[in-house]
């Protein structure tokens, strides 16, 4: 018999609960346990190593604020690389600028994709669109090995554990500055300000060596650990915004949100800056 | 003997849970059932009818938040009344500002004073400045017997459910103009983006046939449903800064947020505007 709940614990006395109404997928592939659930409340919901990814109540707050960001900070984006974020979310935002002429995806875990395609289409039917490269390896070994001019990388990881670990290193960080244009922009998604400041001071100091400019911007996800989630951007162009026109079909991110980008609350700043 | 988790269910699938280090207090008054907990991670926890009220080490989002804006916006404040707020969280922002003459605490269940001032020193032992005022009392019906001249009220309320109900009603928001200077502001905590958008904007519409203005913003409180809380402001006056000096001791709060306190994301921006 199945456990009616699905309870990620944060640290070792915080959780957030779900009901689940269906089992849909358990199944471990070489490098982590992958499970979908359909949830009562938060509709399906992905889950790697017991860490909520994505559900599909709320991932539109995630995937837009992980991207139209940077795009915001660029005139024009033809080529585009995603780490991580097999389940397609963040390459279906990307995929909103008819402009983008080439997407490569770098995913280690092939389970991730051939789940998501069948069980998160809301996310993953971006992932069938021709300008849709896909690579299956470590993000590490595929920067080492490519030499590409992405104006943009995302970088949608996993928590630094298992998996992801190596992407906090700063072999990655030369990886990426080498495999983007002069111009190119970096964003990772980088943990909760609530359980994770020192992993983000630690990050964007270790993005300072590498890169000009080093900022941390915040989003509101209320399945993620604490709500509250950044996401750090890193380039050698100053962030200034260079478009003034966005996908219509957006639901959290809007001029308004692109404007206030940079405005941290007191105790996120003091920590970070 | 007791469960060693507290578990708060925002609606019939998903929750937040927390290990409990030790139960401090549990009592029932008139109006409800009051309990105090030590956490494991977020420090001491007030539960009032089994919600969360807040927490020893998120409650400075909330009550800076409910606060601070306000003052933003007046260049002077010499009187002030709290409806709700039992706690004391609330009034100790309000006396970071040593204009400040005069506060009238409007609290209906005096067990959750008598139980702050016993186990919540970090916010309670702002109740014991001479400044302060308590009255026992139905805010609704305080507000009908008074003609005070309050330059602003916040309604630190509980939800909209049990003792809390009337505080959502035409009768309650007259009930605040009528104790109001002409060029007063009222702030509403006003419940959570995620659960509770129909009783935001519910709220908003009233307002708006009393005030002139009326505005929605936000903050990040995780251990709120959903972790992102809104909280609306009215008035006859314009929304317009007009004090450039903050307290010090602030950990929210700040020029950036003050700044940017009305940039919704447009998913709420929809739902409300």
């Amino acid at each position: 018999m199945n456990n009616p709940f699905f309870t990620e614990f944060h640290d070792k006395g915080t959780g957030i609960t779900f009901r689940i109404k269906k089992e849909l997928f358990r199944g471990r592939s070489e490098f982590q346990e992958v499970l979908v659930l359909d949830t009562e409340t938060f509709g399906r919901m992905l889950v790697l190593d017991g860490l909520v990814m994505l559900t599909e109540r709320d991932e539109f707050v995630y995937h837009e604020m992980l991207t139209h960001p940077a795009f915001s900070f660029k005139a024009q984006v033809k080529k585009v690389g995603v780490i991580g974020g097999g389940d397609g979310g963040t390459i279906r935002e990307v995929l909103k600028y008819p402009e983008v002429l080439s997407v490569h995806l770098i995913e280690i875990d092939r389970l991730v994709v051939d789940v998501s395609l069948k069980y998160l289409e809301f996310t993953s039917y971006a992932l069938k669109d021709e300008r849709v490269k896909i690579y299956y390896e470590d993000g590490v070994k595929y920067l080492k090995e490519h030499n590409e001019d992405f104006d943009i990388i995302f970088v949608d990881s996993s928590d630094p554990v298992g998996p992801a670990l190596s992407l906090y290193s700063m072999d990655f960080y030369e990886g990426i500055k080498k495999n983007l244009k002069a111009d190119g922009i970096v964003v990772f998604q980088s943990e909760s300000v609530w359980y994770h400041l020192d992993v983000i001071k630690k990050q964007m100091d270790a993005l300072k060596k590498v890169f000009k400019h080093t900022n941390l911007y915040l989003a509101p996800v209320p399945t993620y650990p604490g709500g509250y989630w950044s996401f750090t951007i890193a380039s050698d162009i100053a962030f200034i915004t260079r478009r003034n026109h966005f996908p219509d079909n957006l639901r959290y991110f809007n001029k308004d949100v692109q404007k206030c980008l940079f405005a941290l609350p007191r105790f996120v700043k003091d920590a970070t800056g």
